[in-house]
């Protein structure tokens, strides 16, 4: 079988629909620590392969967040711990996972035999299939899959439509980056004439917190400050933070995002103490300020608007060190 | 001429083009404390009337809020204490307006001899127009004008498709509302291939605070509590937090919206310090609990799920009557 990649995207999407019409037993993956287009896609995809008359293994080698549990089928991805192997996988769809790591243990079960079909989005993918179809221009593997699985006689159901959309609304950044393309607008608009419901979906994922993530949010807000005119936006959080809104680690997953809120604000960090003598912290910038460069200094790295990086040091010593690096960013 | 209302919008489109196309001078206007669809929709129709190579007044009564004024034309609209009356209006298009004193000071404008032609998505607009088309199904008035424009010749430019997308990206709550129907998406695909930018947009409208607004955020999220196991989630808005941020009174808009973020909530409210001996409290809710009725208690009004009213009293006791109301309203 030869291996292809980009190029003709129907031709691809045949070629795939004709490799499941001859497979018996298909394993569907995403990739570990799982958003909403690797769990939206999936889920998609398990069902269609379920209309196809496939015998389906569908797995994977991370918790479920709590968010995606409105998912219809969500409880259907098994954990590999808990998954009993019996017989030959003769194919396997790999999705949103740029190379088979990604896919965490349950890439072990993938054997010489198995053909591979890797589907998406990432343009440093790094082609592992039997198949290869990247594509980044769209905005999810969700609207890859819904164009794949648009055949005669399979009508996307609310559960599908839900799945695909949740795909489309997360990887967009809710209607929000570059990705939001008109197609994956046409789609939506689609994916909701079939049923799919905006508002509980949108109040699912994001309106979902614990109040002990909003006390936290409420805390690190509250250390809110400002350099260079506003063009600085720091927010600080400490354990005691931590310790007394009765957050969790994962509670401050995003809180950085809330640097970028203000006008005028080009670069912006979450200085997080993580321990006695050992700093988080995690950048975001706009106008062109490269955060991965500076993430790079002190041993992380990114991208140029999203970076993160690990000092050892206290969180007031690293606090002058890394004010005093983002001020000349901003001046030079 | 004959009063319209609903029926078949076709034919309503046409006697509105119709009637346009004998229109010499033209007002258009919206309502008064403008949000993105009073805008958008109003520098989208004044655009066509331009086009359409009419003598356009386009007019406010209320101040433009910075976070739109990034879209272009934003300063073609003129307040009316600067407007210098010069020839008769024999046309008046009054957008988003359930009744003719929402377009404010403007509206005393309109004279007996013109023609008001009443566009607007409100169930309860009282149809004071000579042409009332009213549309409850649509997202947005931008929605209803993008039917209405697309007449043969015409082409939505990019400052037109991000007037539109404004509209109904604010009016849907950012695609979240149940008005997020298959049409509002079908649109704003359209309108992003038409050139808008959909980052650009989501930014400058949600992502446009001032820092001072940021630190009373902090604040607020900071006074969260939370009653009958997290059924009830209050915020807190005191003078002190108002000065000490240096937030203005127009920067606590919106801040009720945070109480209905955590899982579990059914009703949220914000109780903010009026003064010595008013407080101010904003409702929300969801699961059934009408915040309209509770509001009226205390000579308020809204909707079913937001609502507001006014206690005389301060903010500690205000707070009891509060609380106490709404662990009632939980509890039964």
């Amino acid at each position: 079988m030869s291996s292809q990649t980009m190029g003709n995207v129907g031709a691809l999407q045949a070629e795939i629909n004709d490799l499941l019409k001859k497979s018996v037993r298909v394993l569907v993956v995403s990739h570990i620590d799982p958003d909403g287009d690797a769990i939206g896609s999936q889920l998609a995809f398990a069902s269609y392969l379920r209309w196809l008359g496939k015998d389906v293994v569908s797995l994977r080698d991370s918790a479920l967040p709590d968010k995606y549990r409105f998912l219809q089928g969500s409880e259907s991805i098994v954990a590999i711990d808990d998954f009993v192997i019996a017989g030959n996988i003769d194919t396997a769809i790999v999705l949103e996972c740029p190379n088979l790591d990604r896919a965490g243990r349950v890439g072990s079960l993938i054997g010489e035999d198995t053909t591979i079909i890797n589907i998406d989005h990432h343009a440093d993918n790094d082609k592992f299939g039997h198949v290869n179809w990247i594509d980044p221009g769209a905005s999810s593997v969700g609207e890859m899959i819904y164009d794949l699985i648009a055949v005669p006689g399979y009508r996307i159901d609310t559960a599908t439509a839900e799945q695909i959309y949740t795909a489309i609304l997360t990887d967009t950044g809710r209607f929000r980056f570059s990705s939001t393309s008109p197609k994956a607008f046409q789609i939506a608009s689609e994916l909701v004439a079939a049923g799919a419901d905006p508002q509980k979906i949108c109040d699912s994922v994001y309106y979902n917190m614990r109040p002990s993530a909003m006390r936290l949010i409420g805390k690190v807000l509250n250390s809110i400050e400002f350099h260079r005119d506003g063009a600085i936006c720091l927010l600080n959080l400490t354990r005691d933070m931590l310790q007394s809104s009765g957050a969790e680690e994962s509670d401050s997953d995003g809180l950085v995002d809330f640097a970028l809120f203000s006008k005028g604000v080009r670069v912006g960090a979450l200085i997080k103490e993580a321990g006695p003598e050992t700093t988080r912290v995690s950048f975001r910038s706009r106008d062109g300020i490269n955060v991965a460069e500076l993430a790079a200094r002190f041993g992380g790295g990114g991208h140029i608007k999203a970076s993160g990086c690990t000092l050892k040091g206290g969180l007031q010593d690293s606090r002058k060190v890394i004010i005093k690096m983002l001020e000349e960013a901003v001046d030079g």
